[in-house]
């Protein structure tokens, strides 16, 4: 892919990202998309045949982060440094994506569309907790994983908190989180 | 209304919960739910008009019992004894509502009949986080009531937990919640 070509697609995800979290994926057609970045549907089809494609290629870098994410975290023995890191890792990449995140919180069409780059095969969603708790996890300690996890994801994307900025809530979500899973605070934590 | 009457309308509530969960709001008409049912389309045209009516009817008494609860916590003029007060009926109220709550964390149809009935007059999930991080709240502590009332109710929906008894689930959501919240541990916790 050509450098050009590249920038057209990484605006044309920008644009239709933003088309969603207006419109929902369901309310958003290829048209809109085109006419928002003011092209010819011609020149969206030859990006992207449908918006099933348009919505999975939306999901798919957060999603092959968070997998990377985890498939790191698996060869890390001990679950203190393990869950220090993926407390980090997943703040920081929910953070990265606010808008993509509250899209997926609300948005049954991204849901079917993160189901269908995963087929199943690799439940992050149940890989996560888990990972998270550790193997030996008492009930309440799952629960708090649970808590700890939807908790950030959710207030990641809250309208409530757009005002603030990314450094900000990065080293709030953090904090919950650590506090929430029982690890001391970072001492880099003013 | 009779009580036979009322025992019908609680059972076709119960049934249009069930198949909004499988099917969502959109994919769910009234003809199956008559059919759910075992009775005819005109007998559910008898409670209902529509399926608007329906998903309002199927929302609303959780969420005049957290009006309810916000109104109740306003009275009270000490912020320990109010985050108290909301932890143990928020998560109660999660608890006893799991499966809509599931469907609520999901479903934009469910969502659209939040808003509709709430008219946006009175927002609750401002009011929420606001009276549980206090009227003198820091960053930090806005945060963190975001993070736990959006991990509770998460948690709270997850297919990850309907193993859990409710019991089970609602002492350790509490736990988790007041903890995220830095209030101390209940005495009758075992």
């Amino acid at each position: 892919m050509t450098a050009v070509r590249g920038e057209t697609r990484a605006r044309l995800l920008d644009t239709a990202l933003g088309l969603f979290t207006v419109h929902g994926v369901e309310g958003t057609s290829l048209q809109m998309i085109a006419d928002a970045l003011g092209v010819t549907k011609a020149a969206v089809y030859y990006h992207f045949r449908t918006k099933d494609e348009i919505t999975e290629a939306v999901v798919e870098p957060a999603l092959d982060e968070l997998v990377a994410i985890l498939d790191r975290a698996a060869t890390m023995p001990r679950p203190g440094p393990r869950a220090d890191y993926l407390i980090g890792e997943f703040v920081d990449l929910v953070v990265r994506n606010r808008v993509l995140v509250a899209v997926l919180c609300s948005d049954p069409g991204v849901n079917r569309a993160v189901d269908r780059i995963l087929h199943g095969e690799q439940n992050v969603m149940t890989r996560l907790p888990a990972m998270l708790a550790g193997p030996d996890a008492d009930e309440g300690t799952e629960v708090a994983a649970h808590v700890a996890l939807a908790g950030v994801a959710m207030a990641g994307g809250s309208p409530a908190l757009t005002g603030m900025d990314d450094e900000t809530l990065r080293r709030h979500l953090v904090d919950a989180m650590r506090r929430q899973l029982g690890r001391p605070r970072r001492r880099d934590t003013p």
